[in-house]
């Protein structure tokens, strides 16, 4: 079958988490260095990972941390980045082979310029880990397939908590068992919507600790079905982007915390002729006006639940790839790593 | 003729700005607070207004001040925006109109949480002036067509001039000159290149100060000419979303700070098959890979020479919507103001 290798990863990821938390309960998985020694963090990876970086610095500021995430590239580039300050700083590269170019070079010019260097990556031995100062290995989120899907969660889900509370770690804990009862339960309704239609531009939205998701999101549909996505601001959709909606279009809105912003802007959406799909935590309030939802148990909140509000996404990727005739496992013009 | 507004909006920017400097070197046009005054400077605004609001936190920030952007609605959605602190906080709102919803709500919440707020805005005695502690009126930036062009270079320029050094204020005193030349020297090379092919997709990448610029120029191209546009850091394209490229689409790479990085992303491009079209002040080192080079003078730094360097894209904008039959100044879906 087509996508073999990329669905039976994409549904592994309830595994791959329990697997990781059984290893960070046990005490068994640690981070190399004390956040608290450190008066700013810099996260930064390339694509899939970036948006990762995003994330995690957002999670982290929200518990009292000076954190910042950069694309890779931009350290290289932008001398900026590296310049000279007397603050302790630490950088915390991610990359789910480790071989980045990008990645590792900017690890070594972030080193020069004075910051600690962590390395986090599902692969053993990688570059990465072996040219920063402490490194973080995570077999758990090993891929064979080309497109990142358990890779980025399981990088997630660990930071998370090596970043997180206590109150944290009890809603991480619940990732596995929620992820598993989605994908039995929620599957089939997904890819059905995705093949309702002869969609052909894909739009997510989102705000708070989703809007980087929004960004993975449509990232993977490129990827994985070379198709037209993007990702904004919930409401600054609105300001311009709509423009092109249209009845071929899909919008994937991850559930607002404000309620009453959220369901106009679905039904905004709905006027433009698009189909609307709501994931998240509050999703079921939008049953009405929406084509679906997929709802979370509400019990976790947004930066908590990330790792189960990206499968909705994947999911409608994948499926439709499979739409149009793509391989997930082999898309057009990438490769797995990208190297000079 | 079809555009003629936004056409005539577009090519008056340099003398937009002649007459706006004039005004702040007399000492007429001048900050209302004291920035040194404050120990975060929040910048926001919607749509295009966020990409203004983008580009002059990085400006900021450049420059020694703790600042950062974030779309209007983000205020209104995300609690943690206007969470308590003991710092002294400065909110700096965007507005074309002034009359933006998302906005107005923003700054009233931003002042209930001890912010300081200043609107600015180039439509005299406008909503945000009035709710705003303290206001900037540009009227220089003023526009009727439906699409931001003169009131993004305007409050870009006025803003860049009111937070930057003497030294700035000398570079920036260059941009109407320049501004004038680029429009009577290149813009025609520009519609000649927008016409070349049958493009239906558009790229921008940039890296530091341009990033922004990237993102507002995808921005123009969407509301103009409906058209597939997307923005991303330099070298993230690689990353996944190069996928999606092929004969028909069209990538402007703003000159890369770091030559040979930047020459082989154009080359990587061109292997694509795409169209690559360089801007910006070192563009002219990319004429031997390049479609087409728009080059700058090269005494200008990114940052100072963004109101320059988006010049391009809106011409390249103009022309994609004049070809594919689009009216400018009433794009489809879209409304000057976005009100509730």
């Amino acid at each position: 079958m087509s996508g073999e290798v990329t669905w039976s990863e994409l549904t592994s990821q309830p595994d791959a988490q329990r697997a990781l938390i059984a290893r960070l309960l046990s005490g068994a998985l640690k981070l190399p260095v004390s956040l608290d020694d450190f008066d700013e963090i810099l996260l930064l990876g390339s694509g899939t990972s970036y948006y990762l970086a995003l994330a995690l610095a957002d999670w982290m500021r929200r518990r009292g941390r000076a954190a910042r995430a950069v694309p890779s590239c931009e350290v290289l580039l932008d001398p900026w980045e590296t310049r000279e300050s007397d603050t302790r700083r630490l950088a915390i590269g991610l990359s789910r082979s480790g071989k980045s170019s990008e990645l590792i070079l900017a690890e070594k010019k972030l080193s020069d310029a004075g910051f600690v260097t962590l390395g986090v990556s599902c692969t053993e031995g990688s570059d990465l880990l072996r040219v920063s100062d402490h490194g973080l290995h995570l077999p758990e989120g090993y891929e064979d397939g080309l497109v990142m899907l358990r890779s980025f969660t399981s990088m997630l889900v660990a930071v998370q908590w090596l970043s997180g509370t206590a109150e944290d770690h009890k809603a991480l804990a619940q990732l596995p068992e929620q992820g598993a009862a989605l994908l039995a339960n929620q599957a089939d309704a997904i890819t059905k919507a995705a093949n309702a239609r002869e969609f052909n531009r894909f739009v997510f939205l989102a705000s708070g600790p989703d809007y980087p998701l929004a960004l993975e999101a449509a990232l993977k549909i490129q990827e994985m079905s070379i198709s037209t996505s993007e990702a904004y601001h919930s409401l600054d959709y609105r300001h311009g982007p709509k423009a092109c909606a249209d009845d071929k279009t899909a919008v994937v809105i991850f559930a607002l915390s404000d309620r009453e912003h959220g369901l106009s802007l679905a039904r905004d959406v709905k006027d433009l002729g698009a189909a609307v799909i709501v994931v998240g935590q509050d999703a079921a309030a939008y049953a009405d006006v929406a084509d679906l939802t997929v709802a979370g148990s509400g019990v976790l909140s947004a930066g908590q639940a990330a790792a189960l509000s990206i499968l909705p996404a994947q999911i409608f990727a994948f499926a439709t790839a499979m739409r149009l005739g793509c391989e997930p496992n082999a898309p057009t013009n990438l490769s797995k790593v990208v190297v000079f």
